[in-house]
């Protein structure tokens, strides 16, 4: 494994020559690029004031997102059948709303409600360092999100995508093979000459497992001030960076 | 027929309530965004310039898009299997090389030739049609055109997409309804949502059959000077416009 031993060397984080060949960049979305449970506490908390809701809109996010990997599992094993992650949030905000004893929402409210997600906002550093990144690589999302919830994410936020990628094209989750060869083949390219970036060392170590390159992105605020974010202490990928500024400039 | 009579009004040309609906606007893009001809003729001119090769490029231009719809026509019917424009190009160049006596090119720079369709210019007021439209709808793709093609032309060209959407997303090339039907669900838009916008009156034809709104705009050089452009007369679509700039007006 003599490559990675050597990728593992601050030179090779820099952008050594193991990253010459990379010509796209296909970023996770979901806490990589865009602050979700910030966002939906913000939104809550402005949309609870206005109702008269007493929720504790940080445990509201995090159940809300612990409910998105056994949704999406049941989809991979086929209990479910394929669905957008629009449906998937939908089923488990209808079980929260009962949990969390929030009542007497209209249909429109509780669509407005879940579209939370197409309205994430992005960390501070995600618009400048894409904007910048994108002079030099194609820029794609590789996200579970379907592709409209990019899409409006992206008019919203204004993160400059080259293109759209979804779990949707391909019928497949994330950490699903198909979604990352797919990609690759989508952008006309060689996996080795796509970078996964994401903030998660399990989406990095499947797209790893494919032939992908590999981008750690630090998030420590991503699950909050008692969360336990992913880090790449001890792992070995072909950039680390502590923001996307950061891999723009270390790229 | 009452809505297509109330259409073919002057009054609902220019952006009547019947469009107030429409969310998204679906593109073709050859010819109808980018000159094929004549981008094609002057990378062809300048190629052969080069080389010392004494070809009629607007002919070669003009055979080469000849072929494309035979050879589609071809994975329509199952001849061949699913394939790329890319590789459905590349089928008819090297026929094309063939019949016009270009030999003695290495396989690099017929794979560099093939991807001056990555490369086509757009018309003069597509980008700033575009950028304005963009500020009221999502804009995507809707061409046969395979996603890294469409993704190398927007960035070559600075089109201002949100979503790249293509007949490779759906294994079916337009005018199959799949295309129609599925960009719309993508998009996460019924049809009506979404109006096809195109210089080829049965694109917007096939469009219109599945739901979607049509919006024509005129490309009277697409064929050259002796060739023959569609035009609107007769029709009855949505919008009619005389160029993007001039859609985006009346939109």
């Amino acid at each position: 494994m003599r490559r990675r031993e050597f990728l593992a060397t601050p030179v090779a984080l820099g952008g050594g020559s193991n990253l010459a060949g990379v010509k796209a960049l296909a970023f996770d979305v979901f806490g990589t690029v865009v602050d979700w449970r910030g966002s939906i506490i913000r939104e809550g908390t402005a949309w609870g004031a206005a109702k008269g809701l007493r929720v504790d809109w940080a445990q509201f996010a995090d159940r809300w997102r612990a409910g998105y990997g056994p949704a999406m599992d049941k989809v991979r094993k086929g209990t479910l059948p394929w669905m957008k992650i629009d449906a998937l949030h939908r089923m488990i905000l209808d079980e929260l709303l009962g949990e969390f004893q929030i009542t007497g929402l209209s249909e429109e409210e509780k669509e407005s409600w879940n579209r939370v997600w197409h309205r994430l906002r992005p960390w501070p550093d995600s618009v400048p360092g894409l904007t910048r990144l994108r002079q030099k690589y194609v820029l794609a999302t590789l996200s579970n999100g379907n592709v409209s919830l990019l899409v409006d994410m992206a008019k919203h936020a204004g993160l400059p995508w080259d293109a759209v990628l979804s779990a949707e094209l391909f019928h497949h989750y994330k950490p699903d093979r198909e979604i990352y060869l797919g990609a690759a083949d989508l952008l006309g390219l060689k996996p080795s000459e796509v970078m996964m970036v994401a903030a998660h060392t399990g989406d990095l170590k499947a797209a790893r497992a494919c032939g992908l390159r590999t981008g750690f992105v630090s998030r420590p605020h991503e699950y909050g001030p008692s969360g336990k974010p992913d880090t790449a202490a001890g792992e070995q990928f072909d950039a680390t960076a502590s923001d996307l500024r950061d891999l723009a400039q270390k790229l």
